[in-house]
């Protein structure tokens, strides 16, 4: 069993290794650390239930921890909070522990992750990429497996394009329904605390540990139209300029939805993208203003500042009034617009972001390259919708990643429709006793199985009968001199192809097996130990029919 | 690819292999499905997009399925229906191929799947145990891989203990989800149409495309409070009688939600059961006498009426209106007893039968056998919940089951919970390129790993230095000529161990590996082949220990 402490352990240890100083604000010693994660390791002891035991949590810098400065990205902004903020203490009294403060685009102005007096953070997998931001160190830390889980927050996509890049979860929820108490303002009206995780499933366990029973969060999502998964896809000449190889990836993962059983719907995506616009270009900005405006204006040229952010945001004081309710008047339509076009889709899917540039990209041209990376997030808050943000393949070795937006208050059903895009059916080719009729079939359809087609090896494999029982064979590639085998090709939900894995007895083993057809699909092998000495049956080219030749007992 | 008719091909080949004949009423003839078939695959050619493209659909005996007579498990009941019932029409505009009609406890009148002219349907895993009814057929159907989904009722549990008994999902929807039209009445307003399937998102999936737009399916679920799943849990001297063993799987399965992160709490299940014990003792059996008792009462002797069921229902015309009003109002308020003492959890655990009776266990006393069967299910209609019964390990190697039982219009929900009981995480060793700070280790980060310990394996195993791209090592056993290797031993979600095998290139394979402690985990083993001619590396004792003897380049 790994206590709390182990696991504290083994972050600090992993920190080490990983060498990314940049994502850290303030990494608390691992003293402090392990004392919390021995307290919690005596409290399970007791007989405490708590659901987060041990998990390790990393805290963007805008957000109240207790003991650690509150910096948002600014030296000169620190101040040092008597208590966490309701997220982190909800986290915490469910047995996380806190193991620091993350770098990010100061006062959460940025979708890059290089606008930090503390660092640019670079990408967990492409040191020369950015991280993605607002909330870059928290993203990364989970990206690295230093944090199970991390907060973040997101006004403007902050929460899911450094997921997108890092190629981890990123919930951003139903604006209201985490307590925004605690965290620095950015736009105070659209700010969301969000989860970054590995895997749905725990980001989604943070995300309910969190929610508040406020009477907006109590509010039931509207009810749904019965029928299949219905997702609003747009056509691709919508989605604008996307790097290389996205749009194909973007495709596919539609393809694997409709393919999982959901219903493509098509989606007018231009009320979307003229509000993304209005997000810097229009006077929403002047909220900024008013959450740190005064501050920054009171320090001039301060190294502390960094100078894009210190521009954005002091130059939003001049934006006049009127024009604020020239664009709230502009929104409401647009939203209007947006909410009709979506009609009764569950769900809207979309690129988490267009592209994926590097730390060179963007010192050329700062403000540019930030402003295209929120085409498709900038958005979602402006029309208090919710979104999951999961990773959906890989393009030229970089993570890609997809949202899949719904009304607010649809939270746990945009998770459940992520689930599809996390959970493709595999195959693996069986050879003896686990094929159709033999006595250990019914465990491939106990997990799900699907028999897909009957087929053989590639002229490679001897295959030998082991002393096992029941009997099975063994199955060696010796290249040039073996034979085809007769084998059957099945389909199983990748959990249960998981769970088959876990339960499979010695000397069998699963590896790669190459088919007739030329292509390689997982399939049965042996250790090697296990056919020494054993009865060489290739000739017969097929377990059964070596099992029919057997004098009859 | 595999194509419509390709699965149906499989499903009559199954049939044959297999040889339960009592599982059908009316086998379609192989000529019929394959023609629809290959019309679902004329249709997927032609663009349409088809979710259930060439399911492999069975339906229960009391069901309309146009061509097919309609018998309710009573041949002189049977008529021909001109139409589906819209539950399959759905499913059939979907894609799916309905296989037949199948066996099930006369005019879905009992929990054993005996009390059938047609034979009583033997267990999928042991032929001497009862199948469970009264949706015998259907369930045996799905569990032993002839069909993919297959719809039941459920009146007192008709569709989740034979879920149960089989070892496969049973989702119990809410009253009025599913249209019941073209469905023999049993208790007319009780009835709920069922699916069954091997997986829990196939069921769910099934159960989207039947849902009916009516204005009670578009009720909201009831908002639920934030927090950690809540789960109802009674203590086990509420449960009464169990097998020997039961117990044990039933605490087992609390345990497992609970390790998930939910939270369990005490409930009263006497309501429950109070409840649960009217549905045959009570007056709400005239309702049988409603749908069906004039045609028994018409019919006497004759051999196509189940003894046991003419008996129930006949019997049941005798029942006093008065009887009636006064057992409706005891049902009254233990409901509002049970939702008082539910309180605001998500769901109550129960197990979803207390025994699995033989068959010679029921001919020796029908009633009170089947009686005992309904202990725990009996109440969810008259209650008006929802349930999702699923399998929970097994006992004496016979699947044992458990249900989430929710409020109405939390189907969905439930689902999500249960999933909790289907995804244990799992353990991989590794020793190689996937260990902490080696290339391949962010593979394990991807998918979800976490590192459980660092230890070594049993003193049994050899290590060689593979030729391959990243540098590899191939770890043999040996047995008493070999020695201890160092490994870290990952957790993995069931999911991400499928998807981490699936993506596993020769010559590495997966099997089970001794470590130090005597215990057998997951690991990484290699072909034969790789080690001819490879280095040994064994007395190195570690991969890494290996690897910084090399000289640097």
């Amino acid at each position: 069993m790994t206590t709390a402490v182990d696991r504290v352990r083994a972050a600090y240890a992993r920190i080490t290794q990983v060498d990314r100083p940049e994502v850290w604000i303030a990494l608390r010693p691992q003293a402090d650390t392990e004392s919390d994660a021995a307290a919690v390791d005596a409290k399970v002891a007791a007989g405490d239930r708590l659901p987060l035991a041990g998990t390790v949590l990393a805290v963007k810098g805008n957000i109240d921890v207790a003991g650690l400065p509150t910096t948002a990205g600014c030296p000169a902004y620190a101040y040092e909070p008597d208590t966490d903020a309701p997220a982190v203490a909800r986290l915490k009294a469910a047995g996380a522990v806190v193991l620091g403060t993350t770098n990010l685009d100061q006062f959460a102005t940025g979708l890059v992750g290089t606008r930090s007096p503390y660092g640019a953070v670079r990408n967990a997998l492409s040191p020369e990429h950015v991280s993605g931001g607002s909330s870059s160190g928290s993203a990364v830390a989970v990206a690295l497996g230093i944090a199970d889980i991390a907060l973040g927050t997101d006004t403007a996509g902050s929460g899911r394009v450094p997921a997108a890049f890092n190629g981890i979860v990123g919930l951003k929820p139903t604006f209201g329904l985490i307590p925004t108490e605690g965290v620095v303002p950015a736009c105070a009206s659209l700010d969301c605390v969000t989860v970054f995780a590995r895997t749905l499933s725990e980001a989604e366990q943070a995300m309910s540990l969190m929610a508040a029973p406020s009477g907006r969060a109590l509010s039931a999502p509207a009810p749904r139209a019965p029928g299949p998964w219905r997702i609003a896809v747009p056509e691709l000449g919508q989605l604008g300029r996307l790097d290389p190889g996205w749009a194909e990836a973007f495709e596919a993962a539609a393809q694997r939805l409709s393919d999982a059983g959901a219903e493509l719907l098509p989606v007018d995506l231009a009320p979307f993208t003229e509000a993304a616009a209005m997000l810097y270009e229009g006077a929403f900005v002047a909220e900024r203003y008013t959450a740190v405006g005064a501050f920054i204006d009171a320090h001039p040229g301060s190294p502390d500042l960094d100078p894009t952010v210190a521009g954005i945001i002091s130059g939003a004081g001049d934006i006049p009034a009127h024009q604020l309710y020239a664009d709230q008047q502009r929104l409401a339509s647009l939203r209007v617009r947006a909410l009709a076009t979506l009609g009764d889709a569950d769900a809207l899917l979309l690129p988490t972001a267009p592209g994926h540039p590097t730390l060179t990209e963007v010192a050329a041209d700062p403000l540019g390259v930030n402003a295209r990376l929120g085409r498709f997030t900038n958005s979602t808050n402006l029309f208090d919708l919710a979104a999951v943000a999961v990773p959906a393949g890989d393009v030229n070795g970089l993570p890609f990643g997809v949202m899949l937006i719904g009304p607010a208050f649809t939270d746990e059903r945009l998770a459940r429709i992520a689930g599809l895009l996390d959970n493709p059916p595999l195959r693996l080719a069986v050879i003896g006793a686990h094929l159709s009729g033999q006595p250990l079939n019914g465990q491939l359809l106990a997990v799900g199985g699907r028999l897909v087609r009957t087929t053989t090896t590639a002229r490679a494999y001897r295959l030998y009968a082991l002393d096992t029982l029941p009997p099975k064979p063994g199955l060696v590639r010796v290249g040039e001199d073996g034979d085809t085998i007769e084998a059957e090709v099945w389909q199983l939900p990748a959990e249960g192809l998981g769970v088959f894995l876990a339960a499979l007895p010695r000397p069998m083993a699963l590896g790669s097996v190459e088919l007739a057809d030329g292509s390689f699909v997982t399939g049965f092998l042996c250790e090697p130990q296990a056919v020494e000495g054993a009865r060489e049956i290739t000739s017969y080219g097929s377990w059964r029919a070596y099992l029919a030749a057997l004098p009859r007992p």
